[in-house]
């Protein structure tokens, strides 16, 4: 951990967020905003829509002497949207109507009342209660009817945020940039952040090589954070100006040992790896157990019909002979998942889409249809260009159902990038 | 809020989740698990590896006065992995090896390390501290390599789980089931949850029908949560024994509101939905903007094989025309984003897949490709069965790449069933 000047905690509310049935996406985004001005978010707090919860939550992020607090959610306009009052007493600044604000609420409501048709005036009374800002505390204009505060509160300073992520991100950048939230942030000291992805590697071997690597040089002046999701391993670091030579060495020491599976240094994803290495050429995917998944994967960038020509999902054994031209023979004598029809399929992709690379998956993804020879997770990949050169597997790969979908499209893409590469894949 | 016996506190480590660069999965999933056997979430605190920070977390959650703490993370073998240690500390309990366990723990390992080549006794050596267990406490076999941890402290019970979701969720169901954990879990009483879902609802609709239905009702004895992804709106209710009869008057209240928007009473996801309706037919899919989206939806369920033949991906005009027989002209005359197109990939599907159904979808999904009359977010879609009945809407979707496709996947399937079951779609 680096010598950081300025810590965050961030408090999010909504008991909706504790049920599980709804995901929270301030917390991350406020964690990457925090982290690119250089200020270190030290916790995530959840909690209800209670009083008592978002006081108990605010005592814990003063006790823990965060130097800023940002909050989101609970400043709507019913009863139980508590956040303004809640900080307010917390911070020892009652709450005034500020008229200015209130005229502005108006303002946007009448619009938003004469569109649902509702009474205008009913809708202004429920909402002149977000017109009420702490003594001394910065009102942010809404983005949508709902005003932000910047509350000075002792040595801390609290930043209070709606809820909706549209409204959180718009009000985002007029709330650091008031004086009292400047006050503090400009006191933090800005990262450099840089990546490295790899694929196929565990991380406990990430673990050892950090660890030898910090035997030979200094990495003090950084802060490394190693995750894996879906086979692919991304070493994130976040470094102050001076850290140079450190940086260079953690990458020296990596690329050294692990070539093999490292795929990106700049941070780019696979698809766009993949995008890069077509160079003009086309692409097109045959797939079975994956039902698409390969093919969202490479669309999911903008430009991707720059070289994606298409994919058909031939679920069904007459949809392989049909779309893609797999004999029927090579089906009865081989199994709709074995390496032969693979290779069929991905001819069948080359020829029908008239592409220049073509990848196939076929496989039984499960829960059913798993057999001694070929149980759940046994899934056949080739990988061919139109020149006839090609890379297959058929791997054993673990998980569920939606484990194995996913693992299947990243060994996939991964296969594709080491074809065109004109690298042979570890193992 | 209900009358909750047992409150829970739910703790998840990992720098890499204050960063940004990851979404924590565990707290969610957790909180869901919890919520089904009675026991209400309190708050979900994310923080960094530093003992530091687990100790000051581990504070808080026993001054909240929590009955039960889940952890997740922090149990690997490496040096930062301190979560047993930090946790046998805080409830007054030093670690001990425990040698079943390490015995465990290298016989996983020597599988792992012939697989992927490494020395097993080196391996060994950096994981015998996973099998420090705090005295007192119950070791959960390891779905990985980590074995969990149930730790009695004081008026607590904390439950130590590892921080990847697949080890995380297989070891749940074994924790919750040892004596420590009963001792406080059997005191929760179990709600009861059922759910409602909409189509093409404004969230604030639901927010008046429910304060309507309240004025007639007591619906106290439920806990209510409405939630809106993609388009579908989620009503969750959780209640307790006794408040039969305002969960019926809270459906009846929906239903005769929202009859047009509703489509599962039960819960069932929308594919599920459509599963049911095909009842024995067959499906197949023509995408170009959703990019193999639609089909990925599809096949999500086991046992999609059994109704779904397959989809093309036609990205790119020849493909349109080589695989789903739209006549070139037509591309010419209309434009690929055209109701002509879209009808032409349905029919196309039909009968290329001999399907009993077909689902089309072509569209701007953006950033680049909007033009005056088709802008960003313009999307046809053509439903068509075999006997040549169809469905067809051309509507402006809002957002960005990822919000279109995402949207455009949902309309799409949203209108196959409108078709199965024979209604018009409101507007």
């Amino acid at each position: 951990m680096l010598g950081v000047s300025v810590r965050a905690g961030i408090l999010v509310t909504g008991t909706e967020l504790l049920t599980g049935s709804v995901s929270d996406r301030n917390g991350p985004w406020l964690s990457e905003r925090l982290g690119e001005i250089g200020v270190e978010v030290a916790a995530i707090l959840l909690v209800g829509d209670r009083p008592s919860d978002l006081e108990a939550a605010l005592g814990f992020m003063r006790d823990e002497g965060f130097d800023v607090v940002v909050t989101s959610g609970g400043l709507g306009p019913t009863a139980d949207d508590m956040t303004a009052e809640v900080v307010g007493n917390f911070a020892g600044r009652p709450l005034a109507l500020d008229e200015e604000m209130e005229q502005k609420i108006h303002n946007i409501l009448k619009e938003f009342a004469k569109r649902l048709r509702f009474d205008p005036e009913a809708l202004r009374d429920a909402n002149r209660k977000q017109a009420m800002i702490p003594e001394g505390a910065t009102a942010i204009d809404p983005a949508g009817t709902a005003p932000g505060l910047v509350v000075p509160a002792g040595e801390q300073v609290i930043v209070v945020l709606p809820g909706p992520p549209g409204e959180l991100q718009a009000m985002w950048p007029l709330a650091i940039e008031t004086p009292a939230a400047r006050g503090v942030l400009d006191r933090a000291e800005p990262l450099e952040t840089s990546s490295m992805r790899l694929f196929g590697l565990p991380e406990s071997e990430i673990a050892q090589s950090l660890r030898e690597i910090e035997q030979d040089a200094d990495l003090s002046g950084l802060e490394i954070t190693t995750c894996l999701r879906g086979g692919e391993l991304v070493v994130d670091v976040r470094s102050r100006a001076g850290s140079e030579d450190a940086l260079e060495a953690l990458w020296a020491g990596l690329r050294e040992r692990h070539d093999r599976f490292l795929y990106s240094e700049a941070g780019e994803m696979i698809d766009e790896v993949i995008a890069g290495l077509l160079d003009g050429r086309t692409i097109a995917v045959a797939e079975s157990c994956t039902g698409g998944l390969l093919a969202k994967r490479l669309t999911d960038r903008a430009g991707a019909s720059e070289y994606f020509s298409g994919g058909v999902v031939a679920y069904s054994n007459e949809a392989k002979t049909a779309l893609l031209g797999v004999p029927e023979e090579l089906i009865a004598e081989h199994g709709a998942v074995s390496p032969e029809v693979a290779e069929a399929m991905a001819d069948g992709a080359l020829e029908r889409f008239g592409a220049d690379v073509a990848c196939s998956v076929t496989g039984v993804a499960g829960p059913d249809g798993g057999t001694e020879d070929k149980p759940v997770g046994y899934v056949c990949f080739c990988v061919k260009l139109a020149g006839g050169e090609k890379l297959a597997r058929d791997p054993a790969l673990p998980g569920n159902r939606a484990d194995v979908r996913e693992r299947s499209t990243m060994v996939a893409l991964h296969l594709i990038r080491y074809l065109l590469q004109g690298r042979e894949p570890p193992r």
